[in-house]
């Protein structure tokens, strides 16, 4: 990995771990139960968030819109159920796993194949951003004193994550159950115990003002931004279908079942806050989430009350987890597939794609940054991925089943063609009413991203065919050798490079460029007295460019000498024993190199670079 | 320049100009008129702010502290005389230019030498900060629309003074009479019209409130403090001591009269604006100078006001451009010295020390960012270095008295020994009623710079007599030469590396590091059609590195064959034709060269690289 090399090893060691032999690479079979634990939290934590989100706009309006909130949500969870109709189908049709990469590229062609490759990128940094900055509002709603440490948090919550990630987190699914199920039991015994109370009539009521000044009209356009905010409730859906593979078989048929049940409880946990929001009369805070709010006048703040605050912040780390392992695997296999640079490629020591989960960790830390890790901040650039993968991926699935044709193709095609309409309105829809308050940007990075790795992927093609030997010939052998070696005076450094260079060849010059005018007298009487078998070149500068007519005098001897001469130029460098000691050298050598590496691009000419290093001891 | 080399060669170009010959180095000669203009501005500039900086403290204990400011000042103007006497005697004695650094290392020593040096160094740094904060508040005063914008337009201002002074201000003494000679004669009218005023009766007074509560008592410390915020008047009094070569002949004796007539016309200005500030009962403000204050009043905001506020602006930019003369002049001093990195003794291709000049203009704009461009921020900065060098360079004198003893050498002794004791109990004073306020950072980061200059000293030291040639025997020649090729493929670049390694030895042998089982098969089927002469060894790595195995190999190598066999490494690169190019390229060549680095670094036994390019066109 190019930053494992970077930082000093050991550091990198002790953060990480020792490496891993290639052969531990194995996969853990999951079942059903497991499966929801590793699958399902990505999707099951949007119901900490989703209904705030909705609220979030209505009550622009002024607490009489709140109660929209619920017909709203009805509509959400009808969508919802509409999608994961349209996924069900997927997991059968693609039972190694089908991704919206997968299937747009496979179905539709490269393009929509990128399209939805970007989108789902963006998607995976945006579901770490959000659900940390979910997770985090869970522990400050519970603990207000830290409130004002929301950003700090987050970024260390995300390091600790990327750091357990580069050390290699398997998906393991006893490790996952926990918080998921955990989250499950808090979060359902929530929602229950406030219908139940409901029903009973003794649900207490929120005692905030219940009269807010509205500052927006009730428009239509108002209810569509409050529907668009709420479809956060489906991100996550389509988590199911990406890892069918790694189910019990029959895959497809765990898979499947798991997604029903995993949309069921998500269903039920939204459209219950849903309700219990509108009969309890919460309405959202700045330093309280609304789950909160809830759980805290239910129980009376009672321990209760910080078991679902506490599950609901792991359930929400977990699902940011989760695009950790989803964001470098699907890097890794556009980077095999020429799109992005090979290094998200590589399997890191650790046998993890260790620069995908850094890009990823950055990336995330800078969004949560920039939006003061704030999900309604950040919810308008998330929405617009989510719904480009899923109407890509739908679509995918009809020209699927349109070449397909078999069995109930007609109804199957139905299905996945009522889901990719309705996700394409949906999405554009949000599209729309977000523009200005960021899908604007999500739409722009989607956008550029495409064209980066169009040309990414141009530039591999060309670099294939540039490199390649098909009629190519061995190039004629050189017939001579000469070796120039520029110096500034005469030390022990100057005498190993000399030594050098008389081993590899016996045509050598060595060239001194005099700055200081006299300055030559003093280097030709060291010279003459320890390297009289050397010529010496004495260069005049009058501009006191060291480079400049060292390059002139390099161009002039291979000009003479012809293409068949190898041309090396020998660089004498001593290597200071402490770095900083570097600062205190003119940086001639590496100036020289630069130079010698961008002028040679203009002239198609190689001359090579030796560099004989003398290490200094103090 | 190593920067200049960095950045694109045409935008440097067209920034700094074409490159001057070393022999148009030569120095004007300057008569008393110029005199005064080049080494006046600093001094007589900083009476646009002196009084203020008085005024600030004393405000802090009431309206009824601030007739105070007269007093204080004329303490000043005193000490103003003793330090212009002392200097007067510095120019005599050192008729090629007494800077403190020189008189206080000949004198007292390498120590005290370079305490002096970090002061001064530090004091250019601040007086930049210090004067350009000064300038921009002159403009801000006239046009307050400006006032959100100071910091802005203070990092411009410095900007342009850079490059100028990068493309070559000569100390052009015509240039600078302008303005100098403009601020004398604006900023005089202005005194000297407000005492006739005064003296006649109809001063006009100022109508800010006559009563201001005070937030502290008036304690002898808040005097104290007023007193030495008010030494700022004092900066620039050294200047002309630094100068004396630049004078006609007699040189001691036309510099010396310049000084006496700049000390004089500070001192008019300094106390005379101190007076006005009393009788018109001018209050600080934020937003406009005091001198500024003073001059509407006077004018009733007419034409000459702007006169005196651009004449004020000009002269303390001028004063900051001082400061680009003499840090890089004296960094370069000290980098002869080998105590500043060589580079700093560089003279550029524009004949000017452009380190040092971008040096300056990046820590000045730094502190202007920090301090927000304001100058009572800056003055407890400021004050402590300017007190540091007066003190060691008075003393230095005291010794240089102590050593000579001849003609008035007593006479002599007291005034430089009376300077000396003023400037060391007023220095100390400073820092510390100031010591809270900022020149605690002072003092940490001269004490700090002291201790680098040491250990830059001690490292070109210990590199002169590694290097030296002293006792030193010719190495013995190398007896074999063998070649190691690293290979990741057959490709056209590694054909030309190949050809290369054959050039320049007989004894040429490739390695391959395989990471995916099974690879070697292809690579090996590849070689043998292409390079059958040449020798294939693969190496194993279970844990995927690429370096590591290559490091081992061969570390193996060179110990099997012993110290007398030079070994190369030779590295097939190929160049892509555009920057980002790079970024798409496993850099594992970079890694191998870093690796061999710091590996070699250890086990004391060099291998040679040599990078051998092959260019790609598209």
């Amino acid at each position: 990995m190019l930053r494992a090399k970077a930082l000093p090893a050991s550091l990198w060691r002790a953060l990480v771990g020792s490496p891993l032999e290639t052969q531990r690479l194995k996969h853990e079979k999951l079942t059903k139960v497991k499966g929801l634990a590793v699958f399902g939290a990505d999707a099951l934590s949007s119901s900490a968030y989703a209904t705030e989100e909705v609220l979030r706009i209505l009550v622009l309006a002024g607490a009489a819109a709140m109660p929209l909130t619920v017909p709203i949500s009805g509509a959400i969870v009808a969508l919802m159920a509409i999608v994961a109709t349209s996924y069900y189908q997927t997991v059968h049709a693609y039972p190694s796993g089908g991704g919206a990469y997968v299937v747009a590229r496979e179905n539709l062609g490269p393009l929509p194949g990128l399209v939805a490759a970007a989108a789902l990128l963006v998607d995976y940094v945006l579901t770490v951003a959000v659900s940390i900055s979910a997770g985090v509002a869970a522990i400050t709603s519970a603990s207000p004193r830290l409130f004002p440490y929301r950003v700090e948090l987050a970024v260390v919550l995300v390091a600790l994550i990327t750091v357990a990630n580069l050390r290699g987190v398997r998906e393991s699914g006893t490790l996952f159950a926990i918080p998921t199920y955990l989250f499950i039991f808090a979060f359902g015994s929530t929602v229950a115990i406030g219908i139940a109370a409901w029903l009973s009539g003794d649900l207490p009521r929120a005692s905030s003002p219940t009269e807010v000044a509205a500052t927006q009209p009730l428009t239509l356009f108002l209810v569509l931004r409050a529907f668009a905010s709420g479809t956060a409730a489906l991100t996550g859906i389509e988590a199911v279908s990406n890892g069918v593979q790694a189910f019990y078989p029959p895959e497809p048929r765990n898979a499947s079942r798991v997604l029903i049940a995993m949309v069921t409880i998500l269903a039920a946990f939204f459209f219950g806050t849903s309700l219990l929001v509108r009969e309890m009369a919460v309405l959202p805070r700045e330093e309280e989430t609304v789950v909160s709010q809830i759980a805290r006048l239910l129980f009376q703040g009672g321990w209760f009350y910080y078991v679902v605050q506490a599950a609901t912040m792991l359930i929400l780390v977990l699902a940011a987890n989760t695009a950790f392992a989803d964001f470098p695997r699907l890097s890794s296999i556009l980077a095999r597939d020429r799109y992005l640079p090979r290094q998200l490629a590589n399997l890191g020591d650790r046998l993890v794609f260790a620069n995908g989960i850094l890009l990823l960790g950055v990336t995330a830390s800078a969004l949560i940054v920039v939006f003061r890790a704030t999900v309604h901040n950040l919810i308008p650039l998330y929405m617009v991925g989510v719904f480009v993968s899923f109407t890509l991926s739908q679509a995918g699935m009809v020209r699927h089943w349109l070449s397909t044709r078999t069995g109930r193709w007609r109804l199957q095609l139905g299905i996945n063609g009522l889901g990719a309409l309705c996700t394409a309105v949906v999405g554009l829809e949000v599209a729309l009413v977000k523009f200005l308050d960021g899908a604007w940007i999500t739409v722009f990075v989607i956008g550029s991203f495409v064209l980066l790795m169009q040309a990414i992927h141009r530039h591999y093609e060309d670099l294939k065919q540039q490199l390649s030997l098909e009629r190519a010939k061995l190039p004629r052998p050189f017939k001579a050798h000469k070796v120039i070696v520029p110096v500034n005076n005469v030390h022990r450094g100057i005498l190993e490079a000399l030594r050098y260079a008389k081993a590899v060849s016996d045509d050598v010059t060595a060239v001194y460029v005099e700055i200081e005018p006299g300055a030559r007298e003093e280097i030709e009487r060291k010279w003459e007295r320890w390297v009289p078998d050397i010529p010496l070149v004495v260069l005049p500068s009058p501009y006191r460019s060291v480079v400049g007519p060292i390059l002139l005098y390099l161009d002039q001897v291979q000009r003479e000498a012809g293409p068949d001469t190898a041309l090396t130029v020998v660089l004498p460098e001593f290597v200071p024993r402490k770095w900083w000691h570097h600062l205190l050298h003119n940086q001639t050598a590496l100036m020289l190199k630069f130079a010698l590496l961008f002028r040679q691009r203009r002239l198609r000419r190689y001359k090579v670079l030796a560099d004989v290093p003398y290490y200094l001891t103090r």
